[in-house]
């Protein structure tokens, strides 16, 4: 199938043959129906089964076109399908994959969208320590959303141009590492193969740490200010509107890497406050441009 | 004058018949020449004269058509004026008013865009605090404007809908107050109306303490990093692309405005740090929503 993805390269079509009968998606919000919008629309699947726990957010994903058919029951939605995606929120990742593992085909491979990784593929890897036939997990994290929620907000073009994250371990197995890297691909996605652990200490720094940022320089605005807000604080807050119970758990999932970042940015921020209290005005412009430097170094 | 804008607010008409004669701006930079720009679409002024160092600036500023022409000379580009702008990086602008003050007709009004007004106003009326028949200032702070700097970036329409601060002082000509407000008004902007000292301990936390933030921010995330970097990121950290000499110079005018609004940051990162630390998933949950809500509370 890798060699249907190089013949498509090479003639420059953009369509590719069908690549799935059956596809499950466990989570339909905004991820997991943008994927479903995203398979259907560049026909990669047939059915595109939506798996979730409430009625009205499955019709909502069906009648996005997101999703061909819906069930609330996973062990049923799961089971005809060769390709299976977890995309809740990361503290059920782990306990969904295990309950699909339990319910699919032996050869379904199963990924996730979770924006951490470590814990969830410890803990995966860890109850399928001793199973030898069990369908094969490898961890993935889109890096894409946005602080909208719900199927209604789903694009088939989310992952186009953006980084997909894999992040095989030791266990995976190798065949189904490169049918989940071709599966992001197909979908647009530029892939970054990772370690669990490098990844989530990667997503520390550039998304977990900067949510944290942004989050407390929002409270911290005194609510009289608000009004002289313009552009420059409207940016520099916008993700603290991302859902709170969401990033409560990505926080408590990747603790480490989140404390490892903000010493660092602690750090900084004493070297500039310490500047600004000695009047030392040369080292206030140059950490002003040191941080120019490293944002200008990606564009607008 | 102000009657005529209050006619064209009863009439619903746009366009303000011409205002002024000649309008003099020192400094012919992104926020400069923006107003040049809406003085002539608006049809407010005949003449608009831009005042700079450069002559390359001043050249560009005039094939931008912000300004009918030019001069290197302060006194000769002011001597004609009854509406003086400085618009220069701020720890120029207090000079340059009282040079301008020297040069102009004693009715003149002279106003800057300068983003802290304390220094710059004490400076001032402290210089011209025995002088009786001399050109009255006022302090003012557009909203407005963006990381790109020059004339070539100017826009008409920048301060359409955006907050425009004017700081008169207890020293202030009353008439001269009211001038300059129109003056903002007839550009599109709501003028809000603070003291010196409110200003600047308001955009110490709206917009020079966030400032810091972004750039610690951008300056502590490990280039090797930014790989992964999505919206999130580069939202967050836009505003650290601002021009370091601009900004160095701002926080330097206020220091302890910045320092006073850094403290409670410090202080929410520091509970957001605790709970983290004591996995107190109660007390993240809460400081995220707080976050949330004061952001949400001024839209996308």
């Amino acid at each position: 199938m890798g060699h249907l993805l190089e013949s498509c390269a090479t003639t420059g079509m953009r369509r590719v043959m069908q690549h799935w009968d059956s596809v499950t998606i466990v989570g339909v919000g905004l991820i997991g129906a943008s994927i479903g919008l995203a398979l259907r629309e560049r026909g990669l699947a047939k059915n595109v089964i939506g798996v979730g726990r409430r009625a009205s957010t499955l019709r909502k994903a069906r009648q996005h076109g997101a999703v061909t058919s819906t069930t609330t029951d996973l062990s049923r939605g799961v089971r005809d399908s060769r390709l299976i995606l977890i995309s809740t929120p990361v503290e059920r990742i782990a306990p969904l994959v295990l309950e699909a593992t339990a319910g699919c085909k032996p050869d379904a491979i199963i990924t996730d969208a979770g924006s951490t990784k470590l814990k969830i593929v410890r803990t995966v890897e860890f109850a399928l320590r001793s199973s030898t036939d069990r369908a094969a997990f490898v961890g993935s994290h889109p890096m894409a959303g946005g602080e909208k929620t719900g199927p209604e907000h789903g694009q088939a073009n989310l992952f186009e141009g953006r980084v997909a994250v894999v992040t095989p371990s030791k266990q995976s197995n190798p065949e189904a590492v490169r049918q989940i890297e071709l599966f992001w691909q197909l979908l647009g996605s530029k892939v970054v193969r990772m370690s669990p652990k490098d990844h989530d200490r990667s997503v520390a720094a550039i998304s977990h740490m900067p949510h944290l940022i942004a989050s407390a320089l929002a409270a911290a605005t005194p609510a009289e200010e608000l009004q002289l807000a313009s552009t420059g604080w409207m940016d520099t807050t916008r993700i603290a509107s991302g859902d709170p119970e969401l990033w409560r758990q990505i926080l408590v999932q990747n603790t480490n890497g989140v404390l490892k970042s903000l010493d660092k940015f602690e750090k900084v921020l004493a070297a500039l406050r310490r500047a600004l209290e000695r009047d030392d005005q040369g080292k206030i412009l140059q950490l002003l441009q040191a941080g120019k430097q490293r944002r200008d170094s990606l564009g607008n």
